[in-house]
């Protein structure tokens, strides 16, 4: 529960300030929480659509656009919502004053659109938070040291709330979005999804980088290492307590093993096949990829035999055909592999949950449940709380749906 | 003539950088004169019609919005356009880096939405012009001494590119817009009009106040203080060398005495008929006017006879009805006037030009040629290099023919 007089940051996403009318709503929702007597900081990011139209916009001049350009143009979405946003609290009689990264000082390094946070300045947001304003701060955007504007990257705006409720030690942070909290997985896949009250930090984490897009892994990271009290809720409902993020596991004994199922298809599998099984040879298959800054997710290597072994992984799918082409031509002739072969019709499926921990038989369950749907497990790969399994991309759905069953995730009918 | 190598700062306008395709030319046109061994400075306005879309959708949220965070709103518009400028320099092979105005640090005072400027560091644009870095500065807007955006008012960013030349002691400021240069009168009006190579800073300040939209009245103000080298063109064609803004009289003999004709239909006139004539009757009639913050630009009082006169001025036409409003109800029963008239249907006709000074009968000369046309004067006010005359509307575009053709105005055929 909240102290009587807490100070609350609260994030609001691009469809939650997708119009002037919706922009009216979240002002009357903050006017709420103030009435109570609450100190607020309230992040925005821009009105849905308006990146995109801004990126668009800058690759009509120059395809691959400058990054230090981009940024400066794409933070002017966060911008135009974090004005629209105290006006409309000052249309309430509220007293409410915008900031821009820079403004705030988010400092940041300077990894043009996908910088990460170094420090912040909350002596400014405090003095007006003292006065009785409503602090209306851009997410997404910072600031460097020479004083060039930077973006965190897709979803950053959920980072800028969590990492200015650290800096402020806020009692909590609240990421208003278009769900109403974690699911057991995406109800529109299951029906049945229920949502969790609760679920653990490390969860949480390994549900975001595993493919749900609740809440953006680095903000979850973040509010980790800081402790930060985080609370997912819905904009558009008035009522409702979302899903807390907790730092200790439920002692409740009723507890599921495990919270929730996580999705993902924008992968592909690659194997090079007939590798020499010897010493550093991972790293001359993917040294090459990495410098091409590719993204590799899972790697799986087997037990080799007359000295050959195949070597699996995969990457964004986007990232496919480049793959192929860098280990085709820079790799498998250099070290003599037999073949590379792949495929992008893939999707991978996890189970989270911390009661893995403490409960045996929980990976043979999840083998079973697919075996008996006739779903063939092309890759493995496990974590102390995760298990996930690359399967063929038309049975994903259909794994999602069984093992939402056989682990008792099923909503109490 | 400019140097070999001279420091120029260019201001290109809305129309100028209204499309990707426009910003591209803009590119262009930079390319070529960094192609001569010039450093530039390039000041940029938002893309046409983005002032206007933004400040719709503040008063979507705000009827009236409030200063400070409409400023926020409205400066990303040049934000954008530094930076798709800046890209579309990269584009083509060219250092270029953008600047916000608070990135500048162009410091100004804390009147939103109107804001003067106060101060400029030049050091780090210097910093980027000594690498070989075209700088691309937003205009229209700074920043005040607390770090909040201020914008200075529309046409703001010919000031911002004056300023700028003034605090870089450029050697030539160019203002590139949709016209080649300053024209005895509004082509639009009189197709005989001509094109000026030359006008001095006190015309064109005349000018500038009377209606002729050119120039922002304050960048010519600033470029006046400051000696700025300032010069107005085309950003559509190719070539041409524009209108020279110069500080001497032009001593050619063949110098036409009359320079322009300007002419402004956003007045009204009102009179207040029967005012006691004692010392301070014109305080009394416009302090509540002033209060009310109402410009007033032409006034005119007549000698009395038995103690009574008219008192009569103009105000902007949209403050018409409530200027008659605060007269009838503030002034007229307080100092026992007779009578508060008034019209909305004037326009105002000027000539300009330094030399008057040299030259005697040209009131006279004016006076006459309008008498010749059936117009009548309804109000008369001069300063030592214009006259003005207030008609009736319908008759302005007819004025300003024959009184561009009576002072030899006309284009040689």
């Amino acid at each position: 529960m909240l102290a009587n007089v807490a100070l609350i940051v609260q994030k609001y996403g691009g469809t939650s300030v997708g119009s002037p009318e919706r922009i009216k709503n979240v002002a009357r929702r903050i006017a709420k929480f103030q009435s109570k007597g609450h100190h607020l900081v309230v992040v925005v990011s821009a009105m849905s659509g308006e990146t995109n139209r801004l990126i668009a916009l800058a690759k009509e001049i120059q395809v691959h656009p400058d990054p230090r350009e981009l940024d400066v143009m794409v933070s002017t979405g966060e911008q135009i919502s974090v004005a629209l946003l105290s006006m409309a609290l000052m249309g309430l009689g509220i007293k409410a004053r915008s900031y821009t990264g820079a403004q705030v000082r988010i400092l940041t390094d300077s990894a043009h659109t996908k910088a990460r946070i170094l420090k912040i300045d909350e002596d400014r947001l405090r003095a007006d938070l003292d006065a009785g304003h409503v602090v209306v701060v851009a997410g997404f955007q910072g600031v460097d040291e020479a004083g060039s504007i930077t973006t965190l990257g897709r979803g950053g705006s959920d980072t800028t709330a969590v990492a200015l409720a650290a800096a402020l030690k806020a009692d909590e942070c609240q990421i208003y979005t278009d769900v109403d909290g974690v699911y057991t997985t995406d109800p529109r896949i299951v029906p049945e999804a229920r949502r969790l009250k609760t679920i653990t930090f490390e969860e949480m984490l390994e549900m975001a980088s595993l493919g749900s897009k609740v809440l953006q892994i680095r903000s979850v990271e973040f509010a980790g290492k800081y402790k930060v009290r985080l609370r997912v809720l819905s904009s558009f409902e008035e009522e409702g307590e979302g899903t807390l993020i907790t730092f200790e596991e439920d002692n409740d004994m009723e507890q599921a093993i495990i919270s929730g199922i996580a999705f993902n298809r924008d992968e592909a599998k690659i194997t090079v096949l007939g590798v020499p099984d010897r010493p550093g040879i991972a790293y001359q298959i993917l040294g090459p990829v990495a410098d091409a800054n590719i993204d590799v997710d899972m790697i799986i290597q087997n037990v080799g035999h007359d000295g050959l072994t195949d070597f699996s992984f995969t990457v964004p799918r986007n990232e496919f055909i480049r793959t192929v082409d860098i280990l085709k031509s820079q790799v498998q002739p250099h070290i003599g592999a037999r073949d590379v072969i792949g495929g992008d019709r893939i999707a991978k499926v996890s189970i989270v949950g911390v009661g893995m921990r403490s409960h045996v038989g929980i990976a043979s369950r999840m083998f079973r449940t697919l075996a008996e749907e006739g779903i063939n497990i092309q890759m493995i790969s496990t974590s102390e709380i995760k298990i996930s399994v690359v399967v063929d991309e038309k049975y994903m759905e259909l794994a999602v749906r069984v093992l939402h069953k056989a682990f008792d995730l099923n909503q109490a009918s």
